[in-house]
């Protein structure tokens, strides 16, 4: 059997999972990200705690150490000025780690290590050209084309969060203005619910959550379905678009917001076939993760091992 | 010296040229497309052209032969159902020529010919990751992504012509509404011209062309420079939303609109830039296509034969 380790860089935790090569986690060590003052610590720490998951399962061997982090750039191996990390300014962490384990380290951002966690692993298998899609407090994605992950000229590519969807809409964090992740992120679904509630005259619950949001629906809460169907419509819209690019075989979601289920997969699936060029009509799937949610950072940090 | 063929399948005419290794168009034939009846007949007249081009220039042997055509598949080797060719249904270009000419034959869409064009003799030659845009007609667009073409799962990938930019804007010819080609398109530019003409209560120049608009705009015309610098701002949110899929480190216009020169793109790499997610900002330059306008559909087409 062979195995690599997954590195889920975030800011209040660091996962770090032993994965053997059917995409199974079978062992896991946890640091406190947020509580490191110091990086060269926080790696020593990371080092050590690879050492003992080696040592504590018979493990002598590794394909690897994939890393998955908030700005993660595959071709320096650098976290760059990630805002939610403790550690400032550009982070060699590819090199660091190389240097105290002397094995094959990739690093990526988290989008890109889940996209590679199901070409690995997942329902990717057996696709050269797709996209998957992470939906929770940002969007985030991955592309393969042609067999290979996209990173572009500067290791950054793949932001579809920021595309712009509604030109002069929604401010967006990044300082723009309509991007996709200002309607398709947990924040932009409340906030696509609280307009919703406001234009009908009806009270929101307060503090909502898209948990919340979809065991309403599943009560018959109209503002609630219809904020499902609305986020639907805008993400069908976004992902016919990413069609028009790469054409892919299939579009993966994963995330929080997926856990809605059919109030947001049914609309989305006519959403996104209504608004199809022709030649793509009927041609491109739309399918959750296959892989367990709970595993799903490890598991992809450790597919970039086994990069082509 | 090597020597490749470039068909440049057309609605009017078809042109085939001979190609040197340096991209240059060595010698040509004409057919008129438009007066054929019988797709046999006209394979055959195509392939006794390019006998006497290599006989009458003493070429032996050719790297092989390029086609572009509109709805070509590069999968299939196939025209699907092209609205402006006499051929109807699905004609299986590739397989034809091959049986007569026996030699590597490679057919792909006009706009995915164009973007091998400028990666084999134009100024994408060191370039891994660009995207080539043609204005005219219609807006097409081929796309490079570490080093390779971006076909897609099916074929026709690459039509940011098409990718929705104003959500409920203008009504397509393909039937969806907001399509970048709206907008960016000789057609969607003489329409921004009319609108903002009568929106300022101008009377606009009758049959207008964007030849035209740019002679305007050098006069001092203010629809006409309002019209580039519109047609600018919208295409530059097209361009930086391309710029999220892939992250290219240049993207290439060519066609009829480009020749308006600085009255589109001045205002088009200040909108570019303006749209910029910060990460990509002043990273992706603009450029034009360096291949010479009149040879670029032959060239392009002889430039798949190379393909990795």
């Amino acid at each position: 059997m062979e195995y690599a380790i997954g590195i889920d860089i975030g800011g209040t935790n660091t996962d770090i999972g032993l994965v053997n090569e059917k995409g199974q986690c079978v062992a896991r060590k946890n640091l406190p990200t947020a509580q490191y003052k110091e990086v060269e610590k926080y790696v020593d720490d990371i080092a050590d705690a690879i050492r003992h998951l080696l040592s504590e399962n018979d493990v002598n061997d590794i394909a690897g150490i994939g890393i998955g982090a908030p700005n993660g750039n595959y071709y320096t191996g650098t976290i760059d000025f990630a805002p939610n990390l403790p550690f400032k300014g550009r982070i060699f962490l590819k090199d660091m780690i190389q240097q105290r384990l002397n094995t094959k380290v990739v690093l990526s951002n988290d989008a890109n290590a889940a996209a590679y966690g199901e070409k690995i692993y997942g329902g990717a298998k057996e696709m050269d050209d797709f996209i998957l899609i992470t939906l929770g407090t940002g969007v985030g994605s991955g592309i393969f084309v042609n067999g290979q992950m996209v990173y572009g000229h500067d290791g950054f590519a793949g932001e579809l969060g920021h595309a712009t969807l509604i030109v002069g809409g929604r401010p967006c964090t990044c300082g723009r203005r309509g991007c996709l992740e200002e309607y398709a992120s947990a924040r932009g679904i409340v906030q696509t619910y609280n307009e919703l509630c406001a234009e009908n005259g009806k009270t929101p619950i307060p503090d909502v959550t898209c948990k919340d949001l979809t065991a309403a629906a599943d009560n018959g809460d109209e503002m609630a379905i219809g904020t499902w169907k609305k986020t639907a419509e805008l993400l069908g819209i976004a992902l016919s678009n990413a069609v028009t690019f790469s054409s892919p075989e299939a579009i993966f979601l994963m995330g929080g917001p997926v856990r809605a289920g059919n109030w947001l997969l049914e609309p989305l699936k006519l959403a996104f076939e209504a608004n199809m060029l022709n030649i793509f009509k009927g041609k491109v799937k739309i399918l959750t993760s296959e892989l367990p949610q709970n595993d799903v950072a490890i598991l992809g940090a450790s597919a970039l091992v086994y990069e082509r």
